[in-house]
């Protein structure tokens, strides 16, 4: 079913973040997809001349702004200021899908909110599964409903199941492009810059995600979420270098066979597939893959030795509790320290490792996930001050 | 559901061609699979040691072979010789599941009467659906059943479909190792000997598959074949080559989104999942796919010059009528003369091109199946002898 029964009630739709990347391609899918998608309510950091633009395009019920006050001469309808903003967006009557496009931990509570009212998630979001998978996957459980994710080798993992009992599966494999410094030798490291660090080969994105895919923590994240998504221990998650980012990802089944998702690098099919599932929906001007013109995909294991990352996040991820939590926030300080020229890009793993190292674990609730979260930004800071180049 | 629940039935199954290369091994596959399966019925071209093996193994309820008379000395319960035999074996009132792994088209009416009394096909035969697709689809449709594919390619698109609707497709993509002369200029196409010829790069397959590997022809068939088994028009199946023959098949969703089923070379997975769909269940001794080991893969466009025999079983699916079954009777002839050394290599399309462009085609029964099988053989048989060497 591809076109829009008329008859058929609107999905509204909450958007978290609509002014960043996922966001604003977000909207691009949703408008594609009117009138099966409305947008009921969006949420940004501030009142930006793009928000004001796309309040304009979508005319939601709602707007919710982090900053406070307002920059006077502006007159928004339904305008919710401050914290309690994006709780209201998410939770939103009219809204039945939520997308979470922030980053940070400041959207847990309002996707538990939202879960709570029987409210699916979209989650492009690391931070919620990382810190607070033990909250967010039992209570979606508990509501019927599941967490839908919007990145694409999530998004590849979910449609290669494609409603498979997780009992079938013996593996699954996230594919890593493996970052701007997949080939370079571990003696080079130490002398490794911000501006390498940006030139991802496959992806655009923001400073923080191409540097933590540069360490590979984004993999290491995206491990920790993987557990959490589908129910899956971590000795059944691997990672598999694969540099054309071609194949998204795979899973590997009980009979020894392994489906994958494949497609070129475009964020809109992982969105629009979150929102229209099980449905699949032509995408306007989307070019076909042309595996003969791109002639070869390569392969390789992921090098622990020259990316630590990936084994902290493994290890974080066992240890369980607030280890996560910590993990994501000292990465965080850290990759700000070296986008500052603070430290060099060896001591971004090396600073997130000395905090955990550190922590005093505790059992996972909304509050020990904000105070470990502070814990762990000091800690870093800390140890950042005594490594300053 | 992996574990065999001993309050299930266990499901009988009858097979078609059980001395055969895939015969064997679905009978391996059975036999992993006990209790959950049990064979009612064996059907063979000859009572072999191999068969009364087989029969001792697993006690049939019927055994069924071509040959007649049968030569002294043997007494097998429930022994049917003769045309009957693989009818009887088909239509067993305790086979729920008929694995149909004879090669030609002698097995398309025991097909079509299985599938009126409400078996599944398992289907490893190629001559049924590029023969009679047009009488079997439909019938297994108005039988609330499906034609589940056996060979590697087919199987893999049925399980990246997993449930798809077709109108969710945009194309699917059949991979091809290119055979043993993907690389062979053309003009050194007029030497190329039969030893060459049956040096598949990544099979290991009996003397007339390896030449249609050789010639592409058995990809050409293969496409009739996803035609009838997937209800795709022939401008949305394409051929891709892929020498490593790793990515067995794809699917390319209106999304852009594609999914591909993966694998090393081992029939006994599809074998498998055509017995266990909807469910997978582990296999013994099974090695994981390693890609990071494989390292590459590589894939590129056929070529239609070389290979004309893609051209012409797109042709004749085209065309439809009997055309397909002249292409199918025509290059068997064809090879055979190529094996014994009558014709070159070049002249197996060409021989077959000229007995397609005599044909007067009719519609689609079972008499005139035969008929036309009949007349195309004679007709290469003709065109032959005009080139022999």
């Amino acid at each position: 079913m591809t076109l829009f029964d008329r008859t058929e009630k609107s999905i509204g739709i909450a958007i978290l973040g609509s002014t960043g990347s996922v966001g604003r391609q977000a909207l691009d899918v949703v408008s594609a997809l009117r009138p099966r998608f409305h947008v009921v309510a969006l949420a940004a950091r501030k009142l930006s001349p793009a928000l004001i633009d796309q309040i304009a395009r979508f005319r939601p019920e709602i707007v919710s702004v982090a900053e406070t006050p307002i920059a006077a001469g502006h007159s928004i309808d339904n305008l919710i200021t401050g914290a309690d903003g994006l709780m209201a967006a998410a939770t939103h009557n009219d809204a039945e899908i939520v997308i979470v496009a922030t980053s940070g931990h400041m959207a847990i509570g309002p996707i538990l909110s939202a879960i709570g009212r029987g409210k699916t998630i979209a989650l492009a979001n690391k931070e919620a599964l990382v810190c607070a998978g033990e909250l967010i996957v039992p209570l979606a459980a508990a509501h019927g409903t599941w967490i839908r994710p919007v990145d694409s080798e999530h998004s590849a993992i979910w449609q290669a199941l494609a409603g498979s009992s997780i009992d079938q599966v013996k593996r699954i494999i996230i594919t890593a492009s493996g970052g701007p410094f997949r080939s370079t030798p571990e003696r080079d490291f130490a002398q490794l810059t911000v501006a390498q660090a940006l030139a991802h080969p496959t992806w655009s994105m923001g400073a923080k995600i191409s540097v933590d895919s540069a360490t590979l923590m984004n993999k290491g994240l995206e491990i920790v979420e993987a557990h959490w998504l589908f129910g899956l221990p971590y000795d059944r998650i691997e990672v598999l270098v694969h540099p054309e980012s071609v194949i998204h990802s795979l899973v590997e089944f009980v009979d020894g066979g392994l489906i994958a998702q494949l497609g070129l690098p475009d964020m809109k099919v992982p969105i629009q597939y979150a929102l229209t599932y099980p449905d699949r929906v032509p995408m306007e001007d989307k070019r076909s893959l042309d595996l003969a013109a791109i002639g070869r995909l390569h392969f390789e294991e992921p090098d622990v030795t020259r990316f630590p990352a990936l084994r902290l996040a493994r290890d974080a991820g066992l240890a369980g509790r607030t280890y996560p939590t910590v993990l994501s926030a000292a990465d965080d300080e850290a990759v700000t320290a070296f986008l500052d020229g603070v430290i060099p890009f060896v001591d971004v793993p090396a600073v997130t490792e000395s905090v955990l190292e550190c922590h005093d674990a505790q059992p996972v609730t909304l509050e020990s996930i904000f105070a470990a979260d502070e814990w762990a930004r000091a800690a870093a800071k800390n140890v950042i001050a005594k490594r300053r180049h």
